[in-house]
Parts: structure tokens; sequence; C-alpha cells
């Protein structure tokens, strides 16, 4: 499973830090959790027995136990569901920024089953902030707001605000926003986009979008920003994304090496 | 400043999110905080003022001021140094894995000073997980292991691990390790490397890992990991770099968008 994150047992996975002093109590019940997660002991979406029988099967505490279960939930392999328990973490979602491939078709692809969800959208003026952001003309120009939330199979996975220039696209509003926007842009509107500039790093969770994503509050997200250009070379549409940060990796390939 | 950190006001920087209900009262501090932060007035690397003193200027309680400094420190504003203080975040270091340059070219080039020490370096076999994990023939194949941690400024940014076929670098572990590792493989072995494949995404530091960055416990961290291939196309550098949450950005840019 899940090839992408260090699933063998927590030796070998860090050779490094596991050289010297021995492990505290809750570090070995993590490595000993991870390794049954590699040996599929534990299928993606299985729960995990419950507190109290997995504080008994290692001998701890419940606050060391809570202590191995939180560091797996920060590596992402396993997650809570709406305080029933703990479950196994699928795999995350493989994005590739080079490719060209939205989340509707990259998540299915994978054999997930992804669905979008708009929880807003209105027509405003950018604002200041956003103005200077996508190099818009003034701050008064109109745009669209939008806010959605993406599944991957049962899981929230990820809350996106698409601003798209107004000119650009009018109707909008007036169409399905519960779909690939970028799609719905090239069959209503005829547009695509000639360039885009991505920036990701970590992010905090605030607490709405913690409670949006079924994430621990003051979680730690994976944000994306894609400022997106259109046919003339002018920004058209500016994207944020916030991701729990166990639903996704970012992978690509380069040719030739960093010097 | 730092244009790739939403440092208006929070109102502007997530229009969507403070439309409705009034925000708690740390939310209120810590936004007020980035306010001055984007306008300057306190300057990459100043000191803020000290708690109590922040305390009595917001009228809150030092419980409270805590949670909104330790927001301004999750997203990256500010940091702690050695317990003397909180300071003001310098800018993120903006990397393209799509560019052929190397940390301590783009450190520099960012007018930032960049420096690598080299923690660790020993040969040894690769073993199960990582000849499994970078395609070697069987797990007993000799490799150097270097453990790195690379600054910027005054400030550790980045714990490196590199794992190199030892064949394809013999004698490696002979030269000055704390430079360019890809500069001293293409002039000292004549090598470069043709191709990479890269993943990232959001991983908590161990507290190992987390006190060598002189990050909180617990930390979030933004994971690297590259896996690079030799002139004939066989696997030879796998490297897994542990970044401070608030020290990078990864940026791109693509043709043509997602459909």
């Amino acid at each position: 499973m899940n090839d992408d994150l260090p699933l063998a047992d927590g030796a070998q996975a860090r050779p490094y830090l596991s050289l010297r002093a021995p492990q505290p109590h809750y570090l070995r019940i993590r490595d000993q959790l991870v390794t049954d997660l590699a040996r599929d002991l534990l299928p993606a979406d299985s729960q995990l027995p419950a507190e109290r029988e997995l504080a008994e099967r290692f001998a701890c505490t419940r606050v060391t136990l809570r202590q191995a279960l939180q560091l797996l939930e920060s590596d992402g392999l396993i997650y809570r569901q709406n305080r029933r328990g703990w479950y196994v973490s699928p795999p995350r979602i493989r994005y590739d920024p080079t490719r060209i491939s939205g989340f509707m078709e990259y998540v299915t692809a994978q054999g997930r089953t992804p669905r979008t969800e708009c929880l807003q959208a209105q027509r405003g003026p950018a604002g200041a902030w956003l103005a200077k952001r996508m190099g818009l003309d003034h701050p008064e120009q109109q745009v669209f707001h939008l806010q959605r939330r993406r599944w991957v199979d049962q899981r929230p996975v990820l809350l996106e605000y698409n601003v798209l220039v107004a000119e650009w696209c009018p109707e909008l509003l007036g169409q399905d926003l519960s779909t690939s926007l970028t799609q719905l842009l090239r069959e209503r509107f005829g547009h695509v986009q000639s360039r885009s500039a991505l920036l990701m790093h970590p992010e905090t969770l605030d607490e709405k979008q913690a409670a949006q994503l079924q994430a621990s509050p003051g979680s730690n997200g994976f944000y994306l920003e894609r400022l997106s250009f259109g046919e003339q070379g002018q920004p058209v549409e500016f994207d944020r994304e916030f991701w729990r940060p166990d639903a996704l990796a970012v992978v690509l390939e380069t040719q030739g090496a960093p010097l």
C-alpha cells in the first residue's frame, strides 16, 4: 500500500535517527503500529481497536497511547472520524502540477471517487489585497468569489477558494459549480488558461477550515495557490487550496539535476 | 516584504471566512499583529515586544496572547529563538524544482546566506526499506548515508538525509561534504543526474528533528523527497529533506491549464 510514505518500521524508515538513545515508549508504540499498517494488517479506512484495548495491548497509559496516535495522525497514517474512533488513512492522492489534469480527473484515475460541493458563490469587487495579488487593474474590478469543498470517497480533503475575473466568464454563477471548473470554462466559455504560477507550503488550518475538513483544530494543512492567465496572458483566475495534511502528495518529474 | 504570504489584514486575506460571526479575541490579536507585520512596522528578524507587554497592549490574558502567537508561528510569520523571545520570520526561501539550481545557489540568488553542515557520513548496506524505495538490486548494496543540516542566514531550516550508491561515487567520504553535493558529484566525479522524481507533503517533525531545527516540538514540517537517476537511468541518489514549516515555498510555472 501507500508507497509514498515511510511505512516500514520506524528504524528502517529513519535509519539515522534511531541509532542512539533508546526510544521513549510512545515512539515504540508508534513504530509498532506503523509496522502493522505496512503489513496490511490494518487496511485503509478500517477502524483501529478502541483506545482502551490498544492501551492494554501495549501495556501503557491512555496518555502515552494518545501521544503515539497523535503522531500517527500528524504523519497522515490514521485519522479520527467524528469522534467515533481512529481509522487507517487511505493513500495520499497524488497530484502532478505539471500535467494537464484536474481534481475530478486525477482522483478518478487513482481509483477513488471525487466529489465537489459548492459552499458559496457571489460576485463583487476584488478588493485591494486580491487586486494586488492577482495584478488586476484596480480593486473595484468585478470578480466571482467561489468557495468549494472537495471530497475523495467519504472524506472532505480540500477547501478551495476560486476568484475569477467576471468579464472573462460572465454568467458563471448560473452554471453548475459542483463540477470541474476548468472543464466548465472550456466547454461553456471556450476558454483555456495559457499559463499558471503555483506556490505551495504548509499552513495551519484555521478553526473553521479544520472543522470543514474534519481535521483536529490547529491541524496543519497543505496550502496550494495557483494564479492562472488567459489567452492573452492576462490574469483570469486565482485559486487557493487548503488540503488536509494527510490527503495530498505533490509529485513531479524533472529532467537534469540541481547543480 | 514576503509577498507569498497573505500578509494583508485577515479580513482581506481570507475574505470568505470573516463575513459571519465575530472573531474570538485571539484571532483579532493575530490579525492586528499580521497587519503590523504587513506595514513593516516589524521588519524581518526583529524581536517582538515581550509577551507581558503585548498582553497589556491587547488587554488580554497571557493564555489568549499565546494562542495568537502560536497561530502566527504555525503560519510561519514569527519564530521563537532559544526561548529568548519571538522574532519576525524572514520571507520563505522560494524553491523551483523544475529549475536546475541547488540549495547553495538559489538561496544566494535570493540575497540570503546559505550554509551546509555535515552531521553524519557513513558507508553501509542500504537495507530492505531503502532498497525497495530506491529500486536497488538487493538490500546489501553499499550506499553512503549522509545527514546534513542546512542554514539560511542564522537559522537552521532543513535537515537532509542523502543516500548515494557507493559504486557510483567511491571515495565520497573523503570529500568536503559541507558544500553543494551535486556540484561535488559533477566536479569530482564527472557525474550529472539525468532525471529526478520528486514527492512533497506536510509531515510532522519528530522531537529530535524539531530540536535540530529550533522548531517547537510537534511542529509540522515540509517533507521533500527526491529520487535521482544517473547517466544510464539507474537509481543513484535518494534524498529526504525535512524543512521548517515557515522556511520554504515551492514555486513553479506550468503551461496549459488543468482540464
